[in-house]
């Protein structure tokens, strides 16, 4: 669907991203082609460093030579700034709302609870971050009978943005998984959830994006090889 | 400006809380009476815990029975709701650029360093946390100069988002002052932020709001006396 062809959007990222995998996901619902510059491990490209001199962090959208940092930013301002589908809601209190749940899931959900479950010292501390990741979920399992009103995502008919916000973490969920040796999206407990992540993942928006768990995990492993422990096993923002 | 009349629109809220008076000021600029029920200081309400069951915290805004919690969410809903003067720049790149100092402020200048000030358990920590106060300020000195375009607010004529979600901290600045016995918001220093300052704590939206320094401070140490520190003599979001 994207091909890095010349063009005045540039992603600065890595496909080991959560939070890259946003604004690409953003920019492929609006039919946008953009160029992917894939940001090396360990270092900082100067374009990435002159883009975002506050964060010096991936992604960063350059459009028209103009960069906007923060994922869920670049999400609003790609849905705000290109025409396709709507991203946001147009009613604003259902905007609010899946505002409310994507500040949920990277403020509480991620980097209190999902991080944890690799990055967690003792067996305790990882316990106590799996059983933060499964109430998170079950309490976004019972957001999505509200927000998405009997339809297939919370944004809808059509992947919104919490579903961004969320359906970009599913590449580390399953490494988690893979970590713990549990199933996180359990069908059972989570049958919201788990159908909407299965019809995430195959959306043509999303597909082509998201990492294969293997490469995932082995790029984890490395991360662990390299650093001093599992601290580091779940990608910055 | 702003009479307790009965209303559709409430705020759930305190006095002594910078959150809380973000929907507060956006709804003032918008011209909107609302109710302003005060929560207890130690106690929640059966109200705000049903209306923000997730966080169970201030501010809650409810609007025809509807919550919207997260001060800068509200503000955002506020304005996509109500008629009056804009809050958030109407040129899509500017709205990203204040959605991004906003969270900037929040994240990384309030979170990581004005609440160290007070909190911090040692000398040197409270220095690092002052040092990272007047450094995220000296950033925001320098984006005032690119995003007021030589007006008055960051906003531009009159008080935008960015204004409100730092300028709503100005209490607590001044409290930090007479807690750490140093000019944070310094004239010579931060000459745009200073003067920018002024305005702001004079504007109709925001002055009868503004706590006042010494009550403030009272508050501050009667927190200081309650618990075990200064750990909380910042209020939580």
């Amino acid at each position: 669907m994207v091909t890095a062809v010349a063009s005045d959007v540039k992603v600065l990222g890595s496909w080991t991203s959560p939070f890259v995998m946003r604004p690409r996901i953003a920019l492929n619902i609006k039919s946008v082609d953009y160029e992917f510059l894939q940001e090396e491990f360990g270092s900082k490209s100067d374009l990435l460093l002159k883009s975002n001199p506050v964060y010096k962090k991936i992604p960063v959208l350059i459009h028209n030579d103009k960069p906007v940092s923060e994922s869920m930013i670049i999400v609003q301002y790609v849905d705000e700034t290109f025409t396709g589908p709507s991203i946001l809601p147009t009613d604003a209190y259902e905007r609010a709302l899946a505002r409310f749940w994507a500040v949920y899931v990277d403020d509480r959900w991620w980097f209190e609870s999902l991080r944890g479950v690799a990055a967690g010292k003792t067996d305790a501390e990882k316990a106590t971050a799996l059983e933060g990741v499964t109430s998170g979920l079950a309490l976004l399992e019972e957001a999505f009978e509200k927000l998405s009103k009997g339809k297939g995502f919370f944004g809808g008919d059509t992947i919104g943005y919490l579903d961004i916000a969320l359906g970009s973490c599913l590449g580390w969920i399953r490494v988690t998984e893979k970590f713990s040796g549990t199933s996180i999206i359990d069908e059972t407990k989570l049958p919201n959830i788990y159908a909407w992540s299965e019809r995430f993942c195959s959306d043509p928006a999303v597909k082509e994006l998201m990492p294969d768990t293997e490469k995932l995990f082995e790029f984890a492993n490395m991360l662990f090889a390299k650093t001093s422990g599992a601290a580091a096993a779940a990608p910055p923002k």
